[in-house]
């Protein structure tokens, strides 16, 4: 069967995350039910990050299997076609080899958290941005960014259901951006433990708010406990902006 | 009466405009009902600028006159309580001088128009820029602009229903930013004619296309006629991103 890679945006406002759920509707399902607006017997797609509820997507990668060749292009239009109205889409799609696999092949994840921080609640970013109402202190933010960039035991920012058999992970980047009201805190790693991102983001905020000292952080880090963490931020904030591949299967689109 | 500048956020979507009008719902009533649950006899509020129905503002200014003293700070927390929830927030709020007037004090107007270049429909901008299903060429739009930036007589690109006295307009900036599938315009002038950044964006999607040549766009500017416009963007990719005026009222915030 001839194998496909998608790359996939979504908002994440209406579904209760990608992976598909009984009676809830999911990223995952709504992309299958396109898929079997073409193929009624297409088997189920795997995705390279298995995004929570509310979570977005700017650049998600899931892989389909269909029972016939494909010009990549009209997939694309095809699939876009029957899955309007809903809030997904499909930027890019290309042939694969068969041992290309979305989520094993992939080499880096990339994840963008907006936080829009001002008294006004959000307009334009409504439901993309996490609301502060209180001042932020952004160097504060990246001072503690850096002690947990590199090879650690993330257990302290790794969600109590996270079935990774290892706690370890390789951060290569956490970098604070500030523009006008907004602080984006851009995630890159090979791979990510369940709620790390939002684990992170949810303590550097802590330390944005003057609660929590950037050494603060890096003792949560050295405590390996869970209950070290700061809150979980909200899941409205996190876009999935990326996945790397050795050989990118999309030409620029 | 103290008098008070108001920086408004507002997604147009829902709105007829700017402007109140008989029984449809606009930005300028909405701001008036929140000012009236204050103070049942606030006058009208004037804007900087009367954005058409579906055209978004990051940095809309209005004034309003109120009967008593307001802390700016609670006076636009005061708002946006009772703005919501409707998508338009007060963003700063500053007390002025009696002679300061929202629209003829400021001294320059920015707007940003987005296009987004893709077979994929919008998903995490919808409703935020003007989709365009084939490419565009940067380049050629960028030439095309050079000739509209300056002092010209725009009457090719003002609306028919514009009500300025003068077609005569100085485009200080007309800049072309590209970023992966986005294509944003950027317009700066102290004043704009009725549907001029629509107008001129509509031609220069033309020249994108590959339609029309740069030197039409010289030539269109030169018939100072109408009917040699291109066709008006829609108004959805369009926000009004700032007002500035010689002493801003507003502290950053």
């Amino acid at each position: 069967m001839p194998r496909y890679a998608l790359r996939v945006e979504y908002d994440g406002t209406p579904f209760s995350g990608w992976q598909r759920q009984r009676d809830r509707p999911s990223v995952q399902a709504t992309v299958e039910a396109a898929l079997r607006r073409l193929q009624p017997d297409c088997p189920g797609i795997a995705a390279a990050g298995r995004t929570d509820a509310g979570v977005h997507a700017l650049g998600q990668v899931a892989q389909a299997d269909m029972a016939r060749d494909w010009d990549p292009f009209r997939l694309s239009e095809a699939l876009n076609h029957h899955l309007r109205p809903d809030p997904v889409a499909i930027t890019a799609c290309a042939r694969v080899d068969d041992g290309w696999h979305a989520r094993f092949s992939a080499v880096e994840r990339r994840y963008t958290y907006r936080l829009l921080v001002r008294r006004a609640p959000p307009v334009l970013a409504r439901g993309q941005v996490w609301h502060i109402r209180f001042p932020l202190d952004a160097g504060a933010m990246a001072d503690a960014a850096r002690h947990l960039v590199g090879r650690h035991d993330f257990t302290t920012f790794r969600s109590t259901m996270c079935q990774a058999n290892s706690p370890l992970r390789t951060l290569d980047e956490l970098r604070i951006e500030r523009t006008d009201a907004e602080i984006r805190v851009h995630a890159r790693a090979r791979s990510f433990l369940h709620n790390q991102v939002r684990s992170i983001v949810g303590t550097l905020e802590r330390v944005g708010a003057g609660a929590w000292s950037p050494a603060d952080v890096a003792a949560a880090l050295q405590a390996r406990d869970r209950t070290a963490c700061g809150p979980v931020a909200p899941a409205q904030g996190l876009c999935l902006t990326g996945v790397r591949y050795p050989d990118c299967p999309f030409s620029t689109a």
